[in-house]
């Protein structure tokens, strides 16, 4: 019986939207899955070598709120200056209270269970990112470089 | 000829992104297929028994406003207060007056025609949620539950 | 050896989600996938005749700002009047700058490499869209018509 393969491609490049790509890779890592990740446009910010991760409530009223919050801020209150940046810091101690593996965590778990990653050069190039902001463990490639290993998989998904 | 498989995961809670899973579930479930969703992150608040979700125009110039409402507030329209409850009710009113079915419908359909639904443990526990504000239908499971039925699925997508 | 298998569900109406779906269709349909596409929810807005796509900051942090400017303007300054656009035109000078195609151009390609696009009717129906602002080389149809060729597809893909 052949190894199964998962294909996924990682666009998202908030704190929140960081927990799938790696949680699933990792996951299907650990199940015996071939994995590759192919990183592009925000979802780059994903493979920054300094990871500085931030989630937004804004536009995203299915994101729960602390206790009664939404009460006093309604709408208007998650694009107060500070709200972001309050967000990210109970995201991140919630997360670490509950005993759940940072980003950082979860990435280098994936490097460990030898997850391929592939960054877009196309996106680097538009934004005039620098390669060597990013982590030295990924490979660069185009969404030509993705259809050649998810032609074959056999989950993809696009996170 | 052995039968379809479909996995979806579904990850947000909005009103407006509540319908794909729902709608691809019950449609796939309808022909024929045999379907599974893991609801994961934002996406547990579409198995809440009290259902009360609500949309936002923020961040999303793609969202067709009503008429003329974009000439009078661009952009920062969107933020004042009241502005999202309004669209949440627009909308609302808009589905119910087209003759589609509510989300609670399309649950219930997904309901009948057997449609396994998971919800994410992790979720449950990062957001302090309670499992019985949950509906009875489901089962709870984690990433590793998804891969279970995604690596033999036919058709695999994340919402 | 049978011909590959593309299926994608196009459901962002934004300017920066447009390139994913379009990318990646002209990408496999060069590698010689045969494509489809199933434009739904503000997806829909990628057919109009007359593209007027924006990109929009609020809510996604992980968007890289323009040098400097989410120091001046933390989070709410990415509410104010006139911010949308203005970073719609630097994002389309950027795109232009660095020589890659319009949205415009990569759905040419698309429809030159006879990739297969599909309007959602429920959703033009929901939001009294008028199917003569949509382009001419459309078909229209349902989430059924989608599990038609997503069935048999090699990947499948949600934008």
């Amino acid at each position: 019986m052949s190894e199964k393969k998962l294909a996924l491609i990682a666009t998202k490049g908030t704190l929140d939207w960081a927990y799938p790509p790696f949680i699933l890779a990792s996951t299907a890592a650990a199940l015996g899955y071939n994995v590759t990740v192919f990183f592009t446009f925000y979802g780059l910010q994903l493979l920054r070598k300094d990871l500085n991760l931030k989630v937004s409530p804004l536009g995203n009223p299915g994101m729960p709120m602390p206790m009664g919050m939404d009460k006093w801020f309604p709408v208007l209150g998650t694009a107060i200056p500070g709200m972001e940046t309050m967000m990210t810091g109970m995201m991140k101690q919630k997360i670490k209270k509950k005993g759940v593996a940072s980003v950082q965590e979860l990435r280098d778990l994936c490097i460990e269970a030898e997850v391929k990653m592939i960054g877009c050069q196309m996106t680097i190039d538009l934004f005039d990112m620098k390669s060597e902001d990013f982590i030295d463990e990924i490979e660069l490639g185009g969404a030509s470089t993705f259809f050649e290993f998810a032609g074959d998989a056999d989950v993809q998904l696009l996170i």
